[in-house]
């Protein structure tokens, strides 16, 4: 037998080299220096909710009594279904039958679903930056361009005219990404806006991918409007879901996938069938959440509401320092005083620190397809209240120092 | 604001549109109408062990008493990824360190890793067919196209010669995805059968995708060999792996990534990182299987080869019925004494019952890629003996019937 010579030589896929690191991963090594060192390093960059898990989900761990842990049905089991059915109806006022529903192993393969059945490869997604930076990670992994509109500090980044996405509109555009409440900026999108995003993706048949996973997290006594809501809203709205943040429990990796549109839940839902099922542990302790009162997230929003409180007060006392104030998640995207918030984020890591700690914030510039966001820093507030406000202290001592070139 | 007219029209994308629906979809709805009219349904058809998940893995429900159920690493929790380590040393005779494991949601995810990382869109795979099903559901995700290779039931669906493999090598082919031991077939390829194939990918730049959720479950003193054994294997061998099967904890979803190749294993953090972070609870309770001694492998194994041997006994002695005795994981390929064993498998939900009882199969159609595997099914055995037995004279019975036309 002859072999053919090959010239081919082993190497790994374009999009495997594109696929994006995450935007702090570089400043994580110099965290664990400065820890290593002995100071003491408060994250604001991390969005792991330190909010207990609900009781009611966590006792039902010990009520598993299962002899083989079994795949579960690809769509989710149809107590975890109908527990969101209900969650649906009761908590946003939303109306969806269960087959409208497909369980998924986190919001994110919710995304990865969304992207896969709306558009091909080489088609163009329509994104409103900044952006919850995984989304990146999805488009990469989906073979989609990122087509993005800015959101400006100075508006609150809420959505600007429908004239600047009418603008952004190509040939190959297939479909908008809203994630509200929004991560990183913390804005929670007026009715009015929704229902100028919903005019715009249905005059030009663009599919509306939002993604609610903050839903409950909203301040000053606003509401989230799910875009399940809209008028219309029928075929072009697939909304992302998450149990991770709205219970406190990223790491069971549950989520959902909800459209009304039968064709595109047949296509995510034959993806589902590929990698068989859900987590299923996840599921049984998520039906526990069905035993949560309206206090529980009233409790645990009002918590957030006051260290967004703490940690805005603070932020807008700092000279140079600007932000509206946030309506919702727990992120925030000030801008500050500095050229290049990367440099500054490197610096507080390596060369500052003040009564022994210093603080580690995310650079925005990750959360960006365009070359803004330069000074903007992305802030997670999910620590304590005195935690807060000494990680808002460290950032007035270290900014005045760095802006004084100290 | 003027608005310009789009003609485009809402549609879901083509991968959407071709996304494969499980081989045995269409004959679910007929299973539930044969239940329906009070007969027993025994399932050839799924791969769902009976197995009990090991006690000392469950038991650790009961342990975790963490307060917030958070994200895990993306690459798994160091406790995981030693265990990982530990068994690929002291099981499988294999050394590779933590950092060249990457925890995965399943195998599902490894391997759609995998291919994202290994090709491009556009790119051809070379599988050997008849093959997992599923596969054809993350070629379509990573738009790939599947080069089929076949192997033939009269070789006990063995490796056909190189020769044939370069014949199938195409210029844009990136990698071969092997199943070992094989589903559906059960199949297990020897050590000769391996450097070949590691001599072809190696010769012309591929990637050897190997996929060893069956490892454990080879019979008649048989090894299953590893991929990470070959000589030469170090940078273009990805394997692929999963507890479901070998601990029959199929529903928590966990698995693993393992590669010696580091741009590789980047690619793929960065694909991990983007979905966070491998299902928590299941990491928490796979440590677990640590205290598994070797004992348990082997009674699982024994229990295995019983059903092979009352499987494989009974259905060679069915007239017509072509079965080489299968050497691994639980399924096998008979071939059938009829025209179609789709239309076969119908009929036995439809209009065959034997004292109350009938039988589902998996057509082996959907297992190819080419037009062949017509007269085959795929059955899967993990069912007990006695069920086993039934099931395989129900067969037996059926067959007369139905090639007597009767």
């Amino acid at each position: 037998m002859t072999t053919v010579h090959d010239t081919r030589t082993l190497s790994i896929s374009r999009r495997g080299l594109a696929m994006p690191a995450s935007p702090i991963r570089k400043l994580a090594p110099l965290a664990e220096l400065a820890r290593l060192r002995g100071t003491k390093v408060y994250h604001l960059n991390i969005g792991q909710p330190d909010i207990e898990t609900p009781a009611c989900m966590l006792d039902r761990l010990k009520q598993i009594d299962d002899k083989v842990l079994e795949y579960s049905p690809s769509t989710g089991t149809l107590a975890f279904l109908e527990s969101l059915r209900q969650y649906y109806a009761e908590r946003v006022g939303v109306s969806v039958e269960t087959r409208q529903i497909l369980a998924t192993t986190g919001g994110s393969e919710a995304i990865l679903f969304a992207f896969l059945a709306c558009a091909n490869e080489g088609d163009d997604v329509l994104l409103l930056e900044p952006f919850y930076a995984n989304y990146r990670a999805f488009t990469t992994m989906a073979g989609l361009n990122i087509v993005p509109v800015t959101s400006r500090g100075r508006d609150g980044f809420h959505l600007p005219p429908r004239s600047v996405f009418e603008q952004a509109l190509t040939p190959r555009t297939r479909a908008v990404v809203l994630c509200n409440p929004n991560n990183p900026t913390g804005t929670v999108y007026t009715r009015d806006e929704l229902e100028m995003l919903a005019g715009f993706c249905r005059d030009h048949g663009l599919f509306l991918i939002a993604d609610e996973v903050y839903r409950e997290f909203v301040y000053d006594g606003r509401r989230a409007i799910s875009a399940l809501e809209l008028r219309d809203g029928d075929d072009f709205v697939v909304v992302v879901d998450s149990l991770s943040k709205r219970y406190s429990a990223c790491g069971i990796r549950l989520g959902a996938l909800v459209t009304r549109n039968p064709e595109l839940y047949d296509a995510c839902l034959r993806m589902a069938q590929g990698r068989l099922s859900p987590p299923g542990l996840a599921q049984f302790i998520a039906v526990g959440a069905k035993d949560l009162g309206d206090d529980y997230t009233r409790d645990v929003v009002d918590e957030y509401q006051r260290r967004r409180d703490v940690l805005y007060e603070g932020l807008r006392a700092i000279p140079g320092v600007e932000l509206a104030r946030p309506e919702g998640a727990f992120y925030c995207v000030p801008k500050l005083p500095v050229r290049d918030a990367e440099d500054f984020a490197v610096w507080l890591l390596t060369e500052f620190e003040h009564d022994g700690a210093t603080v580690m914030i995310a650079p925005a510039r990750g959360f960006y397809a365009t070359d803004r966001g330069r000074s903007e820093i992305r802030i997670a507030y999910v620590l304590n209240e005195d935690d807060l406000r000494a990680s808002v202290e460290l950032l007035r001592v270290a900014l005045e120092r760095y802006t004084k070139g100290v």
